[in-house]
């Protein structure tokens, strides 16, 4: 069995963002010359997620409006009483889930023709980090 | 370490269906003879997902019917300027989880008394792919 | 290919209740004398969720009013006619995800400073199973 990982820090400008990260988790693939086995990729804060979904910006802009009506910014959270001020992160995080998990096959990322991988930013601005590991043979 | 794969195409006659697969995932595992693993059952479209939960028929409607309200049909989503129609079948993808990890202990699903594997299809009456991938000893 | 299996059950006294496991999962890990893999933590109940966020009591309690406003208890589910009364508590192991699965790296659960791993028990006040599953060399 092998094993593969990989760090990587995001740092967006805008405070929501939604980056397609579908090429560096193939490149992480290939570095790790693993031919069958798992991928897991995952937000190692808890005010982001990993999705995979459709690469269309149209559909980006309806998930960043929908993700504002269920989980709202704005609320008098209570976990604003620590000083932070990101309580609809933390929801949006347990909405949209922290992980995904992506089959090899044959050294290929094994998708279906749309789905794309990618990093959904709710608290940026800063230093945030995700991790890519890959077990396999 | 061990790898068996198998993809599976449903062509459900409804828009959306929920499709008991417990006795395809529990056949594709004695196929791959793995006694110690994971299985990973993924959709491979982004509109429909693989979720568990109970086989008991009024759940499945109150679950369709949660699912209209909140990634609700009849609206004019941005993503349908592509020409698609199916914005609310994305939303209900990323809202399901368009997968889940399966433990695999002395050759059997590893499963609860009531966990029961399904595949949710939000946008059928085509083809639409799905991935049982095992891994394992 | 090693593989390690445990499983635990809980009782809570209350309905709902969101216990951290970070310590329980790490002692398996410890006893598993795994060094590179991946550790699967998964509610075996459909009425239950395992995820990862925040140990902050404020967050907490925000995730469960957040719930009870999306799973809202006091309907009429149809899943109410066999019987039970806990249609909600099956919506909000759909909506949190069951299951998580963690990174392990030189030894160690490979989680961002602020993830804790939570068991969310959504219908408690009886024996409800558990299982972590670590795999890997």
């Amino acid at each position: 069995m092998k094993a593969h990982t990989y760090y990587h820090t995001f740092n967006t400008k805008k405070k929501r963002e939604y980056l397609n990260i579908t090429q560096m988790v193939s490149g992480e693939l290939a570095k790790s010359q693993i031919k069958e086995g798992f991928i897991m990729v995952s937000a190692m804060h808890i005010t982001a997620s990993v999705y995979i979904n459709d690469a269309e910006s149209g559909l980006i802009e309806d998930i960043d409006e929908w993700l504002g009506r269920l989980a709202p910014e704005g609320i008098d959270y209570r976990h604003h009483r620590t000083g932070e001020v990101n309580g609809d992160a933390h929801l949006k995080n347990l909405l949209m889930h922290h992980q995904v998990l992506v089959p090899v096959t044959e050294g290929r990322l094994d998708l279906g023709p749309w789905q794309q991988i990618y990093y959904a930013e709710f608290d940026g601005r800063r230093p945030k980090k995700m991790i890519i590991k890959i077990i396999g043979k």
